[in-house]
């Protein structure tokens, strides 16, 4: 195709209103995007798969949601306000500014080289100037705000670039009101927000997004282990949900590339498609040592330590840190699911079929009710049926156009079953169930219609 | 009691984890607070309600999530540049600021008049200083941060103080995209920020805080009675989950008390137990007639109107707003919930029993399973248990203390059902149920408690 699955796949987000531009109706931004009516419920459910997995079903792990803003000295003490930082180069013709990482990632990707020559052979991707760079300057990724009743340094806050901080800073509270002991994990999905100089990629990289993260606190000789362990569970989680073991990768990042607190990481990328390179991270498991807790108690004062009664023994615990990125995790379980077939049409022919194969826990809507035709016995007793099953699942509910439209619009959005209620309807009380899959048809009995779905729903 | 109830509410948060003072360990915040392994699954028991409720549950509304951060001309075209200000006090002998209107409300709590002599009478809440105030400066409550490479105005954002803008700016995509037409709504649950000078009263008036938020849009002849009919709706909501009607009060505010956009709003009061006025505002339904809609049109040139096929009519449709406070919603179920009453002892006299009567939709922990010992056979058969209902519920198990504590413990977090493994448990593979409500037991085989649970927790 001479568009790119990515693109279809974004063009298909917006069309049928899984994401949208923020702000677009003042020229929009790359910055952040808005979940319409299908992403909301998408994104949802990837958030409750996860929080089932990996919080509530597991005895090991409870959850928390911390303040997205926190004090300035919850960052200095994390070590961001000194090393969250990247170097920026600015054009010396049109003086924009860029990462300069960014610009040799770019240029390696598209040379399959480095530049030879450092920044004199890359090109200013905004003006076309080659080589006229100023020297790269610190710039902080922290997004600040002021806060109280004066603007000063005195209100200077920080919205969180990690759900984690949070986290660590009520560590003590959760071991004594939660009466947890390691091995133990605290669980948090929520925004972070930082200050990217080029976001890009629609929802890859953007200055407002979602995480969903694990700290899991350990015994420093058992580190290891459970951080071998989690790298696997994230695996099996992805897999689990439907992505194909050909469109993910496992990274294990060499020391220079680590983030400051971090003794090893492992990315888990996948196959994204991007321009350039394909691939892009979608999360990453880190063993951040006692680091944090560390820091953190010599900071505030506070001690954040485990003490073993068995033992005797007090120690700081290390974590393991798996850390998903919610948006990407969402972005990467749509083009997965994207697929172009053929479908017959009413002529004996075949049609194009756009499908998004989403595995029906992820799926936003679980069951379309179609009345065949509109009709003032058919819509009443297909909107009483959609009524009883949206007590329990989303529903959607279309009497607009042929019955063939009204299939492929659903299988678009990726909706498991469409169910048709039809002129023998009003006889036989059954209606005819479809699947999004292999496009088969059964008849089911309207009294039986809540339990099939119940059944091929798998527990979504 | 000496202590308060709402006194009693909040050190029960602090102490079982549903609510801890955000960054605690340095020196904590009053602007918010960080909810706890407890306090996720309460907020998040509430979101689920209410997205079932007036969301997914409903054929005429859709969901959506919108971005926090927007660029300065949505706030621009909203109004709340111009109008989200607050009058500021400077004591002249300490140098604090106060919210001018704050004061004079605390005034008239307290002395039951309004102060005769305007700011003169009334006191400083920080040194004690009478009638030595600046007069009063406008003060924005909206909390701005800046984006982009450089600090400069050209990248000057807000935080939104309300979801509601990200919805009308979408208003095109969703109707377009989601195929909807008037009345139809759209509903958000999201973080919405206010620089608030005086944060206080536990959750209740935070700088960072949850709202849950439908803009149901209609025909301009329609909309006082859908004003009328969401007001019930939502004053019902709040009474379907558990909220007694001598606590809750509906106020129609007066005109000059309204928001700049409102042309009709009834508040939701709830009576919190505060000093001074018990009551707070837990919601607002408000009549925003064409304002936002209209004004969007204006300063972007997109129109966000309905052209309504059939009629031939094009308007612009005016917004009905639910909007509730998420956390003060939680708040008042949880001050509703408290009560303290008396239970049998092992040594046949009582002791005080503190219980959460928490709808069972509502709480946190579904199912306490507890081992009536440490035991090599009792332990594993529970944790079995407990591990089959980890899979539906979100389940507790302790084995610490003896069991009428643990009881207690399941009664303060307001747990429905605990579910005790004694040593007949190996013989006839039957647990006791026992209901926190009324404190009966009853035998249930092991093979049952599955769909036990199922029937008394309601859908939870």
């Amino acid at each position: 195709m001479a568009q790119s699955k990515l693109d279809a796949v974004i063009a298909l987000a917006k069309r049928r209103g899984f994401v949208f531009q923020a702000g677009e109706i003042y020229g929009g931004s790359r910055s952040a995007w808005d979940y319409g009516p299908l992403g909301v419920e998408l994104k949802d459910n990837i958030k409750s798969q996860w929080w089932q997995q990996f919080v509530r079903g597991r005895e090991d792990v409870v959850g928390l949601d911390s303040s997205i803003i926190l004090p300035k000295r919850v960052w200095e003490a994390s070590g961001h306000v000194e090393t969250f930082v990247d170097p920026l180069v600015e054009c010396l013709n049109c003086h924009k500014r860029h990462r300069e990482d960014h610009l040799v990632e770019a240029y390696e990707a598209k040379n399959k080289k480095a530049p030879e020559n450092g920044m004199a052979d890359i090109v200013c991707p905004d003006c076309g100037t080659r080589g006229q760079w100023t020297d790269p300057q610190e710039f902080s990724g922290l997004v600040k705000t002021f806060l109280g009743p004066v603007d000063s340094e005195a209100g200077l806050h920080y919205l969180r670039p990690e759900t984690a901080q949070g986290i660590f800073v009520n560590f003590n509270n959760v071991l004594t009101a939660a009466r947890k002991k390691p091995p133990f994990g605290i669980g948090q999905i929520g925004k972070a927000f930082r200050n990217e100089i080029t976001p890009g990629n629609f929802i890859f990289r953007t200055r407002e997004f979602e995480q969903m993260e694990i700290e899991y606190f350990v015994h420093p000789d058992e580190a290891d282990d459970y951080y071998k362990q989690w790298a696997e569970d994230c695996w099996s989680w992805f897999l689990g949900l439907g992505i194909s073991e050909d469109n993910v990768r496992r990274l294990d990042v060499p020391a220079e590339d680590r983030a400051h607190y971090s003794a090893g990481t492992i990315d888990i990328e996948y196959r994204f498609g991007f321009q350039g390179s394909e691939w892009g991270e979608l999360m990453g498991v880190a063993n951040r040592t006692d680091y944090d807790l560390g820091t953190h108690t010599e900071v505030s004062g506070t001690k954040l330590q485990y003490f073993d009664q068995a033992s005797g023994d007090r120690y700081t615990p290390y974590v393991i840190e798996p850390s998903f990125g919610l948006t990407r995790s969402m972005m990467a379980f749509l083009v997965e699911a994207y697929s172009e077939d053929e479908a017959p049409n009413t002529k004996g022919g075949v049609d194009k079929r756009v499908v998004l194969g989403l595995d029906p826990r992820l799926a936003p809507v679980k069951a379309a009710v179609l009345p065949l035709s509109r009709n003032e016995r058919l819509t009443p007793a297909a909107k009483d049926l959609a009524a009883t099953l949206r007590r329990r699942w989303n529903i959607d509910f279309d009497d607009a156009g042929a019955i063939g439209r009204r299939y492929r619009r659903q299988d678009e959005i990726g909706t498991p079953l469409c169910i048709t209620v039809d002129f023998d309807t009003l006889d036989d009380q059954a209606v005819t169930v479809r699947k999004r899959d292999d496009m088969s048809q059964e008849r089911v009995s309207i009294d039986q219609v809540e339990n099939y779905l119940a059944e091929h729903l798998a527990g979504a």
